[in-house]
């Protein structure tokens, strides 16, 4: 690896593979002087996507052919026994030969993390890999995690999400004390699941700056850094956001369209709400991490754009930069060294 | 009961009381000739705030001591031991006495329910009750159930949950096939957990219009009519929801605010964002139904004001005159009986 980072692209994953992996490839190597680009996949595809762009491939945008693509909606345990040379697996592959500090890929994230998983493994103390995405707030952005990794956890993942979501944020985001809060329901009488219950109490005993429960309307408000749950609920409540945000697009749309009047102002209120829909624009916070592996990797949407995939290979960098997977490594062994001491 | 339907109103409960339940009372007086309201609790307090209004005490508008109020954090258990004269169980009593056909309470969630369970109990078939609310869509709105009154549900419980669902909403919404979705996550290979895979099964076999898994996003695209999920991820849903909203309008305020040109925009631009807030406005979506008891249950938001309470009252009178809770008894009955047969 001879630039100071090295980011593996799985160019065949996503719904649109190379046509928009490799112009993100040619944006953020302008970009970023101090990173390199593997592309992997099909070797003749990528030439030909690349012969597009004004760039040459070069010893900062190479072509690592990978013979097979893991296709959107196969079955992860099926790609981890039949494709072991698809564009993931390859990519993936680079990372743990030390070929690549990070890898990205916009393919299926149940592939994904099974593959990552096997080939990477945990780190030691994580039993569960979770997903990671920074969600935009009134005050900046909340880390959240799990997002769809974990149905079921117990509270010692929960707490282990935590240490992973804390060491995230106070190394992206240069916050030396990330506020964490656990995700539950207002309600006294059913306040949380005895997992919840008992992951509060392994907060509250740990040195993480743990804040206590928050509810769903708490990620959006900024007072929270990091928001722990388990990742049906955490996947929902993303979703759920993503909902809200279209449907409030389509509604101000719709009533801008609606007469004579609102056309006018249109003219006028556009460019103000453009400046309000950079603040939320999902591009920008597009390139969730797959945390808890001893490597980085980085889930790009399926449906992502030139631009937004772009936005996950910073993503990557940061954390490459960052040292994430050592950072999480260090900062879990010397909680779970008190806990015991205590 | 003289008129055609009898409201109990929880006088005391909620943020504000009396000051907001009493003017609510007299604006859904004016707008619903077919009603008549019985406002419970101290009774000089609400005397006097009768006297605020240019309205008298009459058959229309009735009040019913109650000497206790239950605190808005007061534990389910405390309120239901030591509160049997509280505004909010005289309320329910009514109901159960044949004095009201519905009752409102904008008091504590938990202290309401596990009160209302207690006096007028579950339908039978129903194990809990759960607690529905409509949502805003794209073309409408959703129904959404269970929204916090059960953290863990079997998927007996979800089946359950979706015939009350689709009875309120082919009742309220005059939908004769309302579409039923469960809520579940995307990735394949950790769809659901075991619940929600046998409580699809079961909703497989109904005759319910079960149009099978939705997402977190699908609640606002206006596709599905009653979304099904157990209480903590209906809560934190809706919770995500308000959240987001309240994200969205914090930023588009700003954004009018920022300079000279984007206060300039915003004279044109807010009488169509008023529009648009219409379509989204919480108070038009107060009033969570507590279905599967025998009675009509109506919860307002406890930080409602007289405009939102009115629309709780609103949601009441609709459930009465639509039979809910009888529909809802013969559906299951039915349903079951189908099952047992197949």
């Amino acid at each position: 690896m001879s630039g100071l980072f090295t980011i593996a692209l799985d160019a065949m994953g996503g719904d649109h593979g190379p046509g928009v992996v490799v112009p993100a490839a040619v944006g953020a190597l302008g970009k970023y002087p101090d990173i390199e680009l593997v592309l992997v996949g099909d070797e003749s595809m990528l030439s030909a996507e690349i012969a597009r762009h004004p760039v040459q491939p070069s010893e900062r945008l190479r072509i690592h052919h990978a013979s097979q693509v893991v296709g959107m909606d196969e079955p992860p345990a099926q790609a981890l026994r039949n494709k072991k040379d698809s564009s993931m697996r390859v990519a993936i592959n680079l990372v743990k030969d030390g070929k690549a500090h990070a890898c990205v890929s916009a393919g299926n994230t149940g592939a994904l993390m099974a593959t990552a998983r096997y080939v990477l493994k945990t780190l030691p103390g994580i039993d569960r890999p979770a997903i990671s995405t920074a969600i935009p707030s009134i005050h900046g952005h909340t880390h959240m995690l799990d997002l769809g990794a974990n149905v079921d956890c117990t509270a010692e993942h929960l707490f282990q999400f935590a240490v992973m979501g804390s060491v995230l944020v106070s190394a992206v985001d240069n916050n030396p004390s990330p506020k964490v809060g656990l995700l539950n329901i207002g309600q006294e009488e059913i306040k949380g699941s005895d997992q919840i219950k008992e992951a509060a109490r392994l907060l509250e005993a740990s040195n993480l700056n743990y804040i206590g429960f928050v509810e769903g309307d708490d990620i959006f408000c900024g007072d929270v850094d990091v928001v722990v749950c388990d990742g049906f609920v955490g996947n929902v409540s993303l979703k759920t956001s993503e909902g809200v945000a279209r449907m409030v697009s389509h509604f101000i749309r719709a009533e801008f369209k609606r007469n004579l009047f609102s056309r006018f102002a249109a003219l006028f209120a556009m460019p103000v709400l453009g400046n309000f829909k950079k603040r939320i624009d999902p591009r920008l916070y597009n390139g969730a991490s797959l945390l808890g592996l001893q490597g980085i990797v980085i889930k790009s949407h399926g449906g992502a754009d030139a631009f937004s995939f772009e936005n996950a290979i910073r993503i990557a960098r940061l954390e490459v930069e960052k040292n994430i997977a050592q950072r999480i490594d260090k900062q879990l062994e010397q909680l779970l060294t008190e806990r015991e001491a205590s």
